[in-house]
C-alpha cells in the first residue's frame, strides 16, 4: 500500500515543491479506521522512532527553546527586529530554527515562533515586550470580548507555511516540530492582558463564569487546532502543545475545564498520524489527565523523575525530558552526572520511548557550548 | 506531674510576665525521653487540637500573609514605614498580627515578621524592596563569604521577644504561631542576591560545589533553628518553617542537598513539643520527605488534593491547606463550593488533623470581607 500526497504543491510559493509521503507499513489500517501514518524523510529518524516507542540507535535529544537567545548567531540575526515581526519572515525563520540544528547537533529542530502567532494572525491586538513577554492590548473577559476570536484561516498565516515548508526542503532527514499554546495558557494571557503570577482573572472567569470560560477554551482550541494543521500540512513531521501554565490548576479543575478543549485540539490532528507532544510546566499532578487528553508524548518538568512519570502517565505513551535546566549553570561533570540520572530514571519506559530534553526551555544565560557538550554526552551514554 | 517554667522573665522588659506552662498529661513521659509539651492558654484550642490530630469542634483556619498588604488596616499603620523596620517595632508587630484575627475571627494568629529577618539581625546587608522582595546586598558565594553567616543569639532579637510576648499576653485561647524561613529558601536569597526565577547560582553551587553548599546550608539550619527558639521561648505555641522555593528541585536533590539541613532545624526545636509546620509551593513530590524531615504538620499547596497528599505523607501527620487563593477572586458561591471540595478531600486524613488554611499566601489585590466569610463558611460547614 502506497499513497502519494502532494501537501504544500497546493499552495504555491517558494516552499511549495511536491512532497511524498508514503504510508508506513507498519502502522498502515486497511480498515480505514487508522490514518495513515506519513513516510516523510524524517520518519526513520531516532526523534519520531522514540515518539513511536520504537528502538532507537541512541536516545533523541532537543531542547526547548534551543532556537533563541542563547545563540549570540540568533542576537545577530535578530538585531532590530520585533519579535512578532521575526515570526513572519519565513528566511529569517528558517534562519534562526536551523541554527541549534547547526550548532548543537539535536536530533529534531523546532519551529521558531511564538504561542501568540495565531491570536495576531486573527487580529489580536498582542505584542510581545522584551523582559515582559505578551502583552494584549484589550483582555477578553466578557461574552462581547469572545466575539474577537475568529476562526483561524490558512491564508491568515501564509508565512508559517512558507517558513515550514522551507525548513523541510532543508532539514532533510532531521524532523522538524511544530507547536502551538493550548488552550488554558492562552486564555491565561487574553483574560489577564499578559504574563500573570497567579492567575487571578483567568480563575475568577474559570470558577465563576464556567460557560463563559468553556466558551473562550473552546474557541481558543480551534484556532490552536487550525495552526497546528497548517504546520503539518506544510511538512511539520510532530506538533507539541504547550499548556505552559496548566500547572497552576489542581487536577480536579484541569479535568472539568482544560481538558476538554485540548483534547479537541489533539482530537483535530489525529488524523494526519504525526506524534502529538503536550508539555506543562509543574503538572506533575496533571501528567496522567494531560496522557488522555491524547498526547503521544507526555514532556515532563525536572521536578517528577521519570519513573514516577511513567507510573502517572501510564503505558502506551512515550516521555520527553527532563533534565533541570539550571544544571546546565553547574560545571561539566556536575551537567553529566544529572544527565545520566535521567537517563537512568527513562529506563524504567523501557529501552525506547524517550526522548531527552530540559525540563523546562533553555535559559538565556545559558552556555551555549554547554548544551552542545550535552547533546554529544547523551548521544554517547545512550547508545544502544 | 506538673512543670513550672518562667520563660520570658529571664528576658525582663515590656512583656516579661512570668508565662505557666504544665505537663501535658496526654503527652507526658515519665522516661525523659519524650519533652513534655506545654499547656499555654491556647493548649486547647481548635488549632493546637488539630495540630496534635484530637477531635476538634471544627475545623480551624488561618491563612498564610493574613497579617499585611489586603488589609486597609495594615496599610495605615505601616505608612512611611520601611518593611523590614516595621519588624523590628514590638507595638506595630503586635497590632498587625492582630489585625486579622479582630477581623477575620481566624483560629491563630501569624507573627508579622519576615524570613530575611535573622538575617539582618546578623549583619547582612538585606533590604526588602517594595514589588521585588528581598535584595542582598553582597550575595554568598564562596568559602569566604560564608565567615559573615554568623550564629544568632538571642540578643539579636530582643525586639522578637518583646513582640511575642505583648501578642501572647493579649492573644489568650488564641495560638501565635511563630515561623522562620528554611535553610534552601534563604539559601536562594542569599547565593542569588534577590528573589530569582530560576535559582541558576544556587543551583550552579548545590551541583556543583556540593561541601560549600552543604556548609552554607547547615549555617542557615543553626540561624533559623534559634530564630525560632526565640519565638518559642517568647511564648509561640506553634512555629512554621517556610521552604517557599524548594519546590525548584527534584526529590532526590532535596534529599541529599537540603532535607539534612531542614532536618537538623526541626530536631532543634523538638524538645519544646510545640507543633512544627513545614510549608512550601509547588512541592507535590517532596510532600513524604518534608514530613519526615521532621514536621508535624505538613502544609499542602492547591495543586494537590489533601487526599493525594496524605497519601504520600503517610500516617501520624497532619495537613494544612489547601485553597486556591485564586478562588477569592470568584463569587462568593464559586468559593464556597471550593471551600467544600476540600474540606471533603480533607476527610481522607480522617475527622480530625486537618488545618483549613489557602495553598498559598493571600495576594494583596483580596477582598478582606472574601476571606472573613471563607472563615465563617468554614466553621459552620466543619462544625462537628
Amino acid at each position: 500500500m502506497l499513497e502519494l500526497r502532494t501537501n504544500r504543491g497546493r499552495e504555491g510559493g517558494p516552499g511549495a515543491r511536491a512532497k511524498i509521503w508514503t504510508v508506513s507499513e507498519t502502522t498502515a489500517d486497511t480498515t480505514g479506521q487508522q490514518p495513515p501514518a506519513r513516510r516523510g524523510a524524517a520518519y526513520d529518524s531516532a526523534f519520531l522512532r522514540a515518539c513511536r516507542r520504537e528502538p532507537v540507535p541512541h536516545t533523541p535529544v532537543w531542547f526547548m527553546r534551543q532556537a533563541g537567545r542563547s545563540l549570540p548567531e540568533y542576537l545577530k540575526v535578530r538585531e532590530g527586529i520585533p519579535m512578532l515581526e521575526s515570526c513572519m519572515r519565513p528566511e529569517l525563520v528558517k534562519e534562526i530554527t536551523l541554527q541549534p540544528v547547526r550548532r548543537h547537533k539535536v536530533d529534531a529542530a523546532i519551529f521558531f515562533s511564538d504561542i501568540v502567532v495565531p491570536l495576531k494572525a486573527i487580529g489580536i491586538d498582542v505584542d510581545i515586550k522584551p523582559g515582559i513577554g505578551p502583552v494584549i492590548a484589550d483582555p477578553i473577559r466578557t461574552a462581547e470580548d469572545l466575539k474577537r476570536l475568529r476562526n483561524l484561516e490558512p491564508d491568515d498565516v501564509p508565512y508559517i507555511t512558507e517558513a515550514v515548508g522551507l525548513l523541510v526542503d532543508e532539514l532533510g532527514s532531521t524532523p522538524l516540530i511544530g507547536f502551538a499554546g493550548a488552550p488554558y495558557t492562552l486564555a491565561s494571557y487574553l483574560v489577564e492582558g499578559g504574563p500573570s503570577k497567579n492567575h487571578e482573572n483567568t480563575k475568577a472567569m474559570m470558577y465563576g463564569q464556567p460557560e463563559l470560560w468553556a466558551e473562550l477554551v473552546d474557541r481558543l482550541a480551534d484556532i490552536t487546532s487550525a495552526f497546528l494543521k497548517v504546520q503539518i500540512e506544510a511538512g511539520a513531521s510532530a506538533v507539541q502543545l504547550f499548556d505552559s501554565w496548566v500547572g497552576a490548576l489542581a487536577p480536579d479543575d484541569y479535568r472539568r475545564s482544560v481538558m476538554p478543549a485540548s483534547t479537541k485540539v489533539f482530537d483535530a490532528v489525529a488524523g494526519y498520524g504525526v506524534p502529538r507532544i503536550h508539555f506543562g510546566v509543574g503538572t506533575g499532578e496533571l501528567l496522567g489527565l494531560m496522557g488522555q487528553a491524547g498526547a503521544d508524548v507526555v514532556g515532563v518538568d525536572w521536578r517528577v523523575p521519570l519513573n514516577v512519570a511513567a507510573e502517572r502517565v501510564g503505558p502506551g505513551k512515550a516521555l520527553q525530558g527532563n533534565l533541570d535546566p539550571a544544571v546546565l549553570f553547574a560545571p561539566t561533570h556536575a551537567v553529566e552526572t544529572k544527565a545520566r540520572e535521567v537517563l537512568h530514571a527513562a529506563q524504567a519506559i523501557g529501552s525506547s520511548g524517550h526522548i531527552f530534553n530540559l525540563g523546562h526551555g533553555v535559559l538565556p544565560s545559558m552556555d551555549p557550548d554547554a548544551l552542545s557538550r550535552l547533546v554529544a554526552f547523551v548521544h554517547e551514554a545512550s547508545a544502544r
